[in-house]
């Protein structure tokens, strides 16, 4: 038969109105006034195939939240099999013949167009081309094989033996290694990769860039060692006991004066914290808790508010399109590490902050003052857990990632030998080593996911949130003081106008030239560590 | 294109081996020893397409449970976009080309059959009959008008406010006549929709059954009255404030002596309790929680566990089969109100309940015995909500359902109307009269879920049990003893062996005759009811 869904939004969305910053930078195309002429035959069927594809995928998403939270240990069975039919579904939207006409119209399509228009073609396209790439067998194939990786990820966390999870991680690996051919690359296998979450970057476009970073974070490390500066601030006051009902109360107040709307959205624990979102409307995150951390739980609630943020941030008007997401997962990490690493590790929050902390938890702060929090969050101390990184010597967490994922799907190593290479680079650049697994290789859920080409990620975010921070510093009135008092708004309604409401319209590039006027580049993020280090240890 | 899922059960389920009970009734079939030798030319693409309408309808299944366990309000729009999307999937397998020609294949099968294999065709001929009457646009509005409805009528049950509801309830009424009219029926319009819940039960068959039970009650009720015994026993105690938690926890420990399995299913929080399953491996029920109404958790908890035990317990072989169901409606009622009705509300329950009560309250219990809750829990009060109601009285709330029902679907009133006669029969059989609509006609969430024609299923529920209760007492060796020491286990053993592991393989007739020896009858509930009355009030 032919499968036809009479879904209902067979007409573009009315009343989008997205304006560009004002003072956007030079390459700024202007959008508003395009959009209300916007009138192409074909683009009715673009969006009730978008839609069509989106539904799936939210439902697809709420199985994946739900097998991280709530489901039941019993329930993969069965959720293995309702998550790859769902898969299977949206691609066969994809690469049905319905789709081919639409993409056919769109590449001989000469008539007016606006830049709105030019996007949705640009996304469609984008999701299309990929989805013929792949097989339907392979899509099979690959959604069941991620939910067993995801559970023996679990069970070889809980018991760190890798040994566990070998076997199951491999076959994605493979299943990556095939996927990267069907998609075609032209130097680099590992690129396929990439380009699925920072289109365009490439393992030669991150070498450089990279390399500078390591080399820079190691200098500064290896000075911090020489002057004696390690162990010179005491931190030991944030492992003492923190009952973790505390610590929710606070990452809820965070939320809250980070605008995060409860009404659309949810905060539940899991054993990884992460950002899903089924709608602008329905975006929920998670966090971990442990009494004896409270950098943990604190940090990675922000984290995922930031994600959480922009998600609720997208114009409404793109749900069911390719652009009701994130520009890409770089700029998803920048809103999420603007949040957790910059903001959040100012001295001016935790003036706001130690308030708090001393109302939750009478007693314990009581002879910490905010400069004792300031430089106790800042502590530069290799470590071996990514996510309690500290700013300095994250990026080196991210680049160890980024070349054994290089060496993986380029066939140099096999995934039996992940935990050695991962001690060495670890002791390396890092000078630590991990005892066993668990805070070894097996830390992250992401290659049970099968996300690699991921990792990266972070550190482009990290790259753009430095970019951001140090414009938002020239476009925020009294910027610290608003932190010093916790109104974290007037941030979050920076952000909102200058990235989220677009979505996925603009590309990264784009965007960050328009809110910057800089293309991606890695000085502002240097400067800021330095800076930040001398404040701190000088 | 043609719409071709390539799931990997292309085989038939292996090594099932579901033995009949030894003692089975006259009607019995032997099963087992057929089982192994099926063998027809067209069964794997049957099995291919039930795994695929299971998939999708577990998918949705669990989209329903998060709207109401965790889903933020916001999340609404979305969720119902979703829903639809699976609900006219599922629909459109069954409408296939590939669906047609197994019905085709399946109707001109002449071959060797079995039970087994009769089984299957009868269930899949069931389903895709139901499936090619109704028209994909049909599907979709209903879906969509289900979603939209159970919202407002949350909104109404706040708000006590009816004609919030009014509206989007009309819209679900009006598409269940159409859906009637698609089904098609010989007499009724409404028998099209009980037959989705029982097959076979027609309003004929149901108003001599329910006339004699609304007579009988409403005698005992009028004889307890005239005797001046209404308001003799004590149960004032069971509406003292008992804080949630404790609550809970004698719930859990109850879902453990029913042995309910934790790591195949889950227990959470919701308006309206309820059960549902994405496989028999992930079964979750839900209950509520008042601190000034011990009865309502305990009771609901109950009964959804005794719903859950069913769906825990079919042969798991059966799970992406049209048979990894309840036999009926019906039927699964019996499940849920042998266990809520009749076993907790037995003396010996609490004899053992109340060792446990008097540990999670400490000191509230101390001069109230076993005899006490026996007769408290028991105790005939006509009142106004139907799961708080007694034995006796509950058949005449769902009798008044019955009647409303059978009126709307015929058009003979109107939803506006639903209000007042709620009222006046409310006032007629049970001599009350809700102070408004939440304590009214709002109460229930299943008319927002298009659930016409089910409620007739709970008081079928009831005369399953009596059968079935009639039946355990004669079977289960110290049965009475075993309920005093919480050994609850041997009744979800019998049970299970009786009636769940077969799933939906059996009709309710064949079932309960093979258990009981009988058809369905009202005669073990009236002089089980009759009996209580006596030992509790004379």
């Amino acid at each position: 038969m032919v499968f036809v869904l009479t879904i209902s939004m067979m007409n573009p969305p009315a009343n989008i109105a997205i304006a560009k910053p004002k003072n956007a930078g030079a390459n700024a195309r202007p959008m508003s006034s395009l959009l209300n002429k916007y009138s192409v035959v074909n683009t009715p069927s673009i969006f009730a195939l978008m839609a069509k594809v989106k539904d799936i995928e939210g439902a697809s998403s709420l199985l994946a939240w739900d097998q991280e939270t709530y489901m039941p240990p019993g329930g993969l069975e069965a959720r293995s099999n309702q998550t790859a039919a769902l898969d299977v579904i949206s691609h066969s939207y994809l690469i049905s013949d319905e789709a081919k006409s639409i993409s056919e119209k769109i590449r001989n399509f000469s008539g007016y167009s606006n830049d709105f228009q030019d996007s949705m073609f640009r996304l469609y396209l984008r999701e299309y081309d990929k989805a013929v790439k792949l097989p339907e067998n392979f899509v099979l194939e690959y959604s069941r094989a991620k939910t067993i990786a995801i559970e023996s990820w679990k069970k070889a966390y809980k018991e760190s033996d890798f040994r566990i999870y070998e076997k199951d991680l491999s076959k994605v690996i493979e299943l990556k290694i095939q996927e990267a051919e069907y998609l075609g690359y032209e130097n680099n296998r590992y690129d396929a990769l990439i380009d699925l979450y920072e289109p365009g970057i490439t393992v030669q476009k991150l070498i450089p860039i990279f390399d500078k970073l390591k080399n820079k974070s190691i200098d500064i490390l290896n000075k911090l060692k020489e002057d004696e500066k390690l162990d010179t601030i005491n931190d030991a006051f944030l492992k003492k006991s923190y009952p973790s009902e505390g610590q929710l109360k606070f990452s809820k107040l965070v939320a809250d004066k980070m605008t995060f709307d409860f009404f659309n959205g949810r905060l539940d624990l899991s054993m990884h914290p992460f950002t899903t979102s089924f709608s602008t409307k329905d975006v929920r995150i998670t966090t971990r808790l442990s009494d004896n951390e409270l950098r943990s739980n604190i940090f990675s609630t922000i984290h995922e508010l930031g994600h959480g943020l922009y998600e609720q941030g997208i114009e409404q008007e793109l749900n069911r399109t390719f652009a009701a997401d994130g520009a890409s997962y770089g700029m998803h990490e920048s809103q999420s590490l603007i949040w957790e690493n910059i903001i959040a590790r100012t001295h001016e929050f935790w003036t706001w902050g130690i308030t708090h902390l001393r109302q939750i938890y009478p007693g314990s702060f009581n002879n910490i003052y905010s400069i004792d929090l300031y430089n106790a969050v800042n502590v530069v101390r290799p470590s071996l857990i990514r996510i309690e990184a500290d700013e300095l010597t994250y990026n080196l967490h991210i680049i160890i990632r980024f070349e054994i994922e290089n060496l993986l799907i380029n066939k140099k190593i096999k995934p039996y030998e992940i935990p050695d290479y991962w001690r060495n680079k670890y002791r390396e650049y890092l000078g630590v080593i991990p005892p066993n697994d668990t805070f070894g290789c097996l830390q992250d859920i992401h290659w049970s996911h099968g996300s690699f080409g991921y990792f990266p990620s972070y550190t482009l975010g990290k790259l753009y949130a430095a970019m951001l921070w140090a414009k938002m510093n020239q476009e925020i009135p009294n910027l610290h003081h608003e932190i010093s008092i916790g109104n974290f708004g007037v941030i979050r309604n920076w952000l909102k106008l200058k990235i989220h409401r677009f979505g996925k319209l603009e590309t990264p590039e784009d965007l960050i030239m328009d809110v910057t006027g800089s293309v991606l580049n890695e000085e502002p993020f240097i400067n800021y560590i330095t800076k930040k280090i001398q404040d701190i240890y000088y």
